[in-house]
């Protein structure tokens, strides 16, 4: 186990109807908010005006952005900043999924910064004052809600990068998994490759002694792996859609990564693959992964094998143990395809023809390697990009 | 899953040499503080010249309070409270373990209140102030480092009460595993069942639905139940004193309660025992646990066969699901004698002529019964004391 630092301060407010308190939530902090969402969905499904009406009856003014998008752009965060300066904001409150409170993230970095905000995103400058920001959660997936990770895309170039700080994690965090009902099955099934990913980052670690945070993430796996076919089959299930959104909480809040440290090159990879072609970040980790896996695998068999065993309930297979671990990587992929989630870059309708591309883009954070239980080059990530064909 | 609301904002500190670092860590909270502990045994140790070196180089001025017991008691509280006031502390420093952070929660909440700080521990009053506390943990057992229980005795009477409220959460938890070292087998042993305990009063729940949680349990559980036999053999093991430490912590910052109802009736059964016989609280719950755990198995079969399973890896039987039931409570009591601890009170040298004064004295937290997963009267309490006979 490594030293670490731990601090996950955001308050969770969770279960039916919370989303009526997000008023009082906020009057601690602020009389005047910027209210940022994406669409008119979450008019459309009534969360709009529940949200609104708490706002008024806690007499906290409130000025609206909306148009956030998947993948969320830099142009919008610039926007998001300029408003609260003009109007003289000082909270944001995201209401939505990662995308919103990503954004949200970014423009509470921004307006006490006189420089560019991407500055952060491109680590030329840490950030030390942020905007306060709560959240109202419509989707289980990012875990943006309590984490400290913020990603933006750049149109100029459409690169996407991360920042990575506990400054920007949320005061509070309103959940409730009724809001999720309508999010649709291939969301929700992207969303789960997103929450199973966060974990899978951290328990591909190099670091040795890590029995707790190893049981932590097996646990959580486990209980993402059982609800979500449920959820696909009934939409509605409160508890099935309580499960899966609570896990992608504690899936990225850090816990999972105490005393570890996490590998995060699929995230990578995957970054440049949804800058590119847009696609939901879960699904683009639906293909990345296994690809991953199947590459680095024999580099540590017991670890996929310990993977097999303790999420997949497979048996050890004392003979090949080779073959434990890879049953461990086709059971994900195939739990994966079950979900109706794309495997490979074919099943998405991703062409071949900006794979290199991609390899060149992605971010090497360790220098001239990206990924830590095994480092790879350039030329690896090249090499799972293909086989991700 | 029930609704529930979990914030857990203590900063952990973890690890190697990081109580190098208090001073720092208090630097942004106060400049004049109440240094807290319990006997000698930090100076032969060596920690409190490290910690009182840290300060003294943040130039944070302090006074001493020394003395604390296990058990901690009312009247050191109350001195506490009356050194700060005369000295305009604001903040306070607990070295130790649970007893020292629970004083120190108690004076914290004192200090600012006019009336007697026993009105809390009796549900008289809620605090709604507190001076900020931090910890520099020495043994891993009572959680208190991140938790919200401050748990004291008073001499008057000998009544053992807890104060449960997010406001008393430290600011920061410093933890080395390497002060741990020094913890004895028998301190060693007792601080794993009350970890244990810890977890199982949350685990043994009569909330349905709540998957993710029960995996967090069990592997918490199996966590403890791999690494304290290492300690045990190996005190100074850093990688096994590492995972009991973060997992102490992580049984009691409520992170395990979410979304379910704890029981805590094996908690205020065995407050009278320590209360009177002054025993750890560890040795007691490894007595009480697994007589309330025979009173009431049969109430919820699953529930034990569930435990027995997968924290136990007994196979399931079919034909009599109360076998696996009963198996898994085996085991755990088995797993206390193999540690050294009591399991009846004639182990602990406890005779039976007090079992009814403790019956009569356990807080009953329903108005006239205590528990959730089964809620007790009087006579049940009493019928398990005798089974712990």
């Amino acid at each position: 186990m490594v030293n670490f630092n731990f601090i996950s301060p955001t308050k969770i407010v969770f279960g039916k109807n919370t989303e009526k308190h997000v008023g009082e939530e906020i009057a601690e902090y602020s009389k005047k908010i910027l209210l940022l969402y994406g669409s008119g969905n979450i008019k459309r499904m009534g969360l709009y005006d529940k949200v609104t009406d708490s706002l008024k009856k806690a007499h906290v003014e409130f000025v609206e952005l909306s148009g956030v998008k998947p993948n969320p752009r830099l142009s919008l965060v610039n926007e998001g900043i300029k408003i609260c300066r003009e109007n003289e904001i000082d909270f944001i409150l995201a209401v939505g999924g990662g995308s919103v409170i990503d954004t949200a993230k970014a423009i509470g970095v921004g307006v006490p910064y006189e420089g560019d905000v991407w500055d952060f995103y491109m680590g030329y400058k840490t950030p030390h004052k942020s905007l306060p920001v709560g959240v109202v959660l419509t989707i289980a997936a990012a875990g943006s809600e309590a984490s400290k990770s913020s990603v933006i895309t750049n149109e100029n170039g459409w690169y996407k990068r991360g920042l990575n700080i506990d400054l920007i994690r949320p005061k509070f965090a309103i959940m409730n998994p009724e809001l999720t009902y309508t999010v649709s099955p291939y969301q929700t099934a992207a969303g789960a490759a997103d929450i199973m990913a966060h974990v899978m980052e951290r328990y591909f670690t190099a670091i040795k002694n890590v029995d707790l945070t190893d049981r932590l993430c097996e646990g959580t796996l486990k209980a993402v792996i059982s609800n979500v076919p449920i959820a696909l089959e009934q939409p509605d299930n409160y508890n099935a859609r309580a499960e899966i959104m609570w896990a992608g909480t504690i899936a990225h809040n850090d816990l999972l990564e105490t005393g570890r440290i996490g590998d995060w090159a699929s995230h990578q990879i995957e970054h440049e693959l949804s800058a590119i072609y847009d696609i939901a970040h879960g699904a683009g980790l639906a293909i990345i992964f296994p690809a991953w896996m199947e590459y680095v695998y024999k580099t540590n068999i017991n670890r996929f094998a310990q993977f097999a065993l303790r999420v997949w309930d497979i048996e050890y297979c004392f003979d090949f143990p080779e073959k434990t671990a890879a049953a461990g990587i086709n059971k994900l992929k195939n739990f994966f395809i079950d979900l109706g989630l794309p495997t490979t870059l074919k099943d998405a309708g991703i062409p071949d023809d900006r794979i290199e591309e991609m390899a060149s883009k992605c971010k090497m954070t360790n220098g001239d390697t990206v990924g830590t239980f095994v480092k790879l080059t350039r030329n690896d990530v090249l090499n799972i990009l293909k086989n991700a064909l």
